[in-house]
């Protein structure tokens, strides 16, 4: 957990601090953070994902245009720090609830109405102070489970659980919100990260032990990786782990994987701590239809919104730099066909796991 | 897991071996199973939930109109019996492919094009030879964690593995899609069950130790109950452990907590697996703002969805019986608000757990 004598804590403090000085010097207190739109967001060839650029937004106290905004993001550090003290965590939820409560108490006006008011403050704060909301102790969606040869100690609530990875039954260990505040992975025996994109494909896996057998961390994100998952994932590849991703065969799949190797727009601005470029794409692929032919009679049909994510894809230049990426792109939008990670149990249950033996062992990936 | 020895062998064998016996003295072999259509699910009133009626629906081989649909069943059916012979599970997407993927082998004409065609055979099964399709070796979405004193064991891949709900740090034990074959929960040392809709106040209560404090198990469900979900709350229910649920005060809060009560429409054919008549409610409620001042300013906008699925509640006789959920309803549908659990961290973070506290020790329930 994060510590009120952490760095998070240390960060809102000087925040604060600074802002006074600037007052008591008779000037307006300032607030600089990152632009995050669009236009400031670009892939950077020599990280390998996509991060902000140096375009840096200034929000100033003694303005009427930005008073309000500027107020509303003072105390949204200031509920942050209350939270580090208590030792609390809540969610972006909670903590808009305790602004919306103070109305009265802290200030006399109504500084939050809507959720949608305190939600890109909390990115203005993790983006100017260099750090994630889950080191503000503010939870986020969790999803997604591990099993693997691999040790949790986890410090909460005043205790260390230790939890093992390789004794979680059918289940899995459920990957939390923030993995890094209290946390630590111990004793990692593996030779690689499996992540599957869906939950029922990671059940299939864990139940022929695949991750005992193969000797790697099996992971499902359950679709889009949340936040944790991410992370974690990072933090595994910086245990000189490589990553290999299966997911299904159309743009939605193989978007997760690219979310897990350079990042997404939304969350450019975490990339540092979130992005993983080595990673690399194991299945499935159109072209696994030349290798395992039966798979020709498995595929269905894409849908228009199937088509029009593929074309958008097409456009995303870290994409289609790659022109093995270009050509499964190209067959989708020629084919209008899909293919599910589920069709590998088509021969037999066990065949998703051959497959991926298969391919891995001769190294069939793509960049 | 489902064993080959087990009762759901036996009777898929037993439904193979009654239509053989059929095709024996030369008549057409038939299928019989409960219509599960909206004109034959009511509410139970000795049972307290929503159950099929008596109708039947048979289908038989040697009829134009039926005999695809018949062949499709008795496919599925050999498929789930071949799981149970390999003691592998598949998620019903799974099936499907081997479906798909048999077409040439088994049959020549292709029996499955859509997966739509596959699913409605599945729950024809389970209600014909009155088992769950987890015990078939399908395994269900999962969904939801669970902390507290309680140990279970699982039977799984050949090991039994012991898994402490108590020791799961900020995690919680994921429950699985079967919580029946090969599971067993022991050593549960709890007063009640407390079900909470959101993960997120799950965290918030789970990192306060409300569950160790006040000697409960304590579920979140993620939003809407799995079948795994409410399976294992009514089997905690039948260890004679109170349920109480809290969820948002709003039509869909609400709706959860009589899914779990009363069962769903779609699920009516699982009710005696999976409705907990004597789950009580714990708020939130529109009456709280009567006891909690604060709550007033921290109420939202019901949306117009909101309002037309509360007058949807109303028409639920199960419900309007009740005159506190009349009143609950029709508040809002005046009022045109809405209140999240969320708010309850208001005033301080740890409220939420005195709320639940002095309500649970009031009995302040609704029915």
């Amino acid at each position: 957990m994060a510590k009120k004598d952490g760095e998070a804590f240390e960060k809102l403090e000087g925040l604060g601090k600074d802002m006074l000085s600037e007052v008591m010097k008779g000037k307006s207190p300032e607030f600089e953070a990152a632009v995050r739109s669009r236009g400031n967001i670009n892939y950077d060839e020599s990280f390998g994902y996509l991060r902000l650029g140096n375009k840096k937004e200034t929000r100033t106290f003694v303005n009427v245009g930005q008073a309000r905004k500027f107020m509303q993001t003072v105390a949204v550090a200031a509920k942050c720090k209350k939270f580090l003290e208590e030792n609390a965590h809540t969610s972006i939820r909670g903590l808009f609830y305790q602004l919306k409560y103070s109305l009265g108490e802290d200030v006399e006006e109504e500084l939050f109405t809507e959720q949608s008011e305190s939600n890109p403050l909390i990115e203005d704060l993790e983006v100017a102070l260099t750090l994630k909301r889950e080191d503000l102790n503010l939870n986020t969606d969790r999803k997604g489970v591990v099993a693997g040869k691999m040790v949790v100690l986890d410090k909460f609530g005043g205790e260390e659980t230790k939890i093992d990875c390789a004794k979680q039954g059918r289940s899995g260990w459920a990957i939390p919100s923030d993995v890094d505040n209290g946390m630590e992975f111990v004793d990692v025996d593996a030779d690689y990260v499996l992540v599957v994109e869906k939950d029922a494909l990671w059940q299939r896996l864990n139940e022929d032990k695949f991750w005992k057998k193969e000797k790697c961390i099996l992971i499902t994100p359950k679709g889009q990786a949340s936040r944790g998952c991410r992370r974690l994932i990072k933090k595994l590849s910086q245990k000189k782990l490589p990553v290999y991703v299966f997911t299904d065969c159309d743009a939605w799949g193989w978007y997760i994987y690219w979310a897990i190797k350079t990042g997404s727009m939304n969350l450019a601005y975490l990339a540092d701590d979130i992005a993983t470029p080595n990673a690399r794409f194991v299945g499935v692929t159109m072209r696994d239809i030349e290798d395992y032919e039966f798979l020709s009679k498995l595929t269905i049909n894409a849908k228009e919104i199937d088509i029009k994510r593929a074309q958008e894809m097409l456009d995303y230049p870290w994409i289609s730099r790659h022109k093995e990426w270009v050509g499964e792109l190209k067959t989708v939008l020629k084919t209008k066909k899909k293919l599910e990670q589920d069709a590998l149990q088509g021969p037999r249950l066990s065949f998703v796991g051959d497959y991926l033996r298969e391919k891995i062992k001769a190294k069939r990936f793509l960049p």
